[in-house]
């Protein structure tokens, strides 16, 4: 079904329910990019860092897609200190999927619950 | 530089600064399908139905994508009764670009103060 893409914006630098991170701190993007990088990685899942997914004022962002078959996912809102294993978790059923759309109940509530967008896959 | 999809969340039922259409009358997001179908689609553009894009609070949505070397974007808050022309202005301009990266200036208002979340190219 090939390999999924994690990609992790590393230039968010908002937490929801915080303010923006000043300049002189680490961006709260690159401290999730670095939470997940410190965690053992799903089989078939790549963390690609990527600078701005544009959604900036629902910052931590991080998007899901692998191929041209699967539906791609936009997530915001996400806690570095907090949230990395749910979002490795959702990576892995994603990633088990051929199509990208991994059943509603089966979804971390973190994806059910901060879901910006989806994309059709390319393919169709 | 290959096509161009410009997907219409066929599904929205919300207008920016409105109450939710109600069951009865013509959900928006396919009045602004109908829109854009009945103008003239630029060369390299294909106009693409889909069932939701996940992006419910801030309809009526649509998405631009056009393989694996561009970056895909969301946009939202459109209006049927107006955005139809200046979307497929921009999906014009998105089309001439190999990468998808129009410049800001270049962006149509609609699309620079209404992006939800782009997405990289599937191939770097």
């Amino acid at each position: 079904m090939g390999g999924v893409s994690l990609m992790i914006c590393t230039t968010c630098r908002r937490v929801a329910g915080e303010p923006d991170a000043s300049e002189s701190e680490a961006c709260p993007g690159a401290r999730l990019y670095a939470a997940l990088s410190a965690l053992p990685c799903p089989e078939g899942v790549t963390l690609r860092p990527v600078e701005c997914l544009s959604a900036c004022s629902r910052g931590c962002a991080v998007a899901l897609s692998g191929g041209a078959e699967r539906w791609s996912y936009v997530y915001a809102e996400m806690d570095p200190a907090v949230d990395a294993p749910e979002i490795l978790a959702g990576a892995a059923r994603y990633g088990a999927t051929a199509d990208g759309l991994v059943p509603w109940r089966e979804r971390p509530e973190i994806f059910r619950k901060r879901s910006v967008a989806r994309l059709p896959p390319q393919a169709v």
